[in-house]
């Protein structure tokens, strides 16, 4: 048994040889003004490591990613864009030739109802800017793909379970995978990650470790419960 | 004369030795819940190679900085801070001990008036959030220092001789620094610069080049015109 372990970890079984997976990672950023934006605290290393062992794994990666300091991992292919709306696009262009499409995006949920064309000069005290929300990239992928597993993730600081498991259906997901951004030891910037993973007749938690070693079980996860 | 220049790059004349130079670099930061900020496109490239080349010119530097992604340069003490208000406060702890003050970052003007202790779920359409002005950290400095040179950066897309002059008397500063940010070869995030640089009796224009040699030349301007 522990050869068997060994010669897996060596040369692992090629779970998704042939399959197309595409990945979103990172944060989005939304402009206010050509200097300002919005943005959140996603580093992108979750994405990137779920890139990477997914090509470890056999399959054909496209990972669309937003402003991150990453490499691209070896073997797959990096789409590179900057608002949620750029990330859409570059989603749905290739959502249904997937096999598998997986939400890792800190998606922006508003950006600026108007982007000022010129850098906006300091006025009162106190000022408000209006936001519209944004395209939901996860629920429109599941909505407009038929044969594509789709996966999302979640952010949380409370309530995971629940705001999980609401996701899970009203984005009309496979599968969500939730993590609790409260602390700083998993999450956002951390090189660890730990995951509450729900589908429509189960779920699972993967316990804290490095966001490759999440990747894999996460992937594992996938394979064995929504490829048959 | 070229021998000069030789001997001039490998020791150059020390114009700043023992004197004590505080710069801030960087964009600031503002939260709006624990998940998501306000910044700006500031790489913090120009205040790193400001921090650089004082200390090549034997200044005894201190460098605050927002969050960038570069290398701490030799020899200079290196400060991190991620909001308005902590720079704020890390600025006024040395100003008063400095005999130079290069305020290089790229201040956010405003922040969230309430930061959200929970990640905020996405509510209606549209929404608004109010902002409230953040404190003006070179203006500060400029007014709590009574023996400290100060100098402001002014990033402008527009009508850039004009505001900088008005930013320069208004704030109380000794010497600005205005660059054009609404070209993409120049300014954020660029590695070249270029400088307008206006002081009480006189103005200067540095001309695009790499960023380590506009910091060179704008350490050159200081010392001939506000150090006698």
């Amino acid at each position: 048994e522990l050869l068997e372990h060994i010669n897996d970890f060596l040369a692992p079984a090629q779970l998704l040889a042939g399959k197309k997976l595409t990945i979103t990672a990172g944060p989005t950023r939304e402009a206010l003004d050509p200097v300002r934006y919005i943005s959140n605290h996603s580093s992108g290393k979750m994405g990137f490591a779920l890139a990477a062992e997914a090509v470890r794994l056999g399959a054909d990666v496209t990972l669309i990613s937003g402003p991150v300091n990453l490499p691209t991992p070896q073997g797959c292919q990096r789409v590179d864009v900057t608002s949620a709306e750029q990330m859409l696009a570059a989603s749905l262009a290739v959502a249904e030739q997937q096999d598998i499409f997986i939400g890792c995006a800190a998606v922006a949920d508003y950006r600026a109802a108007e982007i000022a064309p010129e850098k906006l000069k300091k006025q009162g005290d106190r000022i408000a800017i209006e936001l519209i929300k944004n395209p939901d990239i996860i629920a429109s992928v599941a909505e407009q793909t038929s044969n594509t597993i789709v996966v999302g993730f979640a952010a949380e600081t409370q309530n995971i379970a629940q705001y999980a498991r609401n996701k899970l259906t009203q984005k009309g997901l496979h599968m969500i995978a939730a993590n609790d951004v409260s602390g700083n030891d998993i999450g956002f910037n951390a090189n660890d990650n730990a995951l509450s993973v729900f589908w429509h007749d189960g779920q699972h938690t993967i316990e804290q470790s490095s966001k490759q070693q999440v990747a894999a079980q996460l992937l594992a996860l996938i394979q064995q419960h929504l490829m048959q």
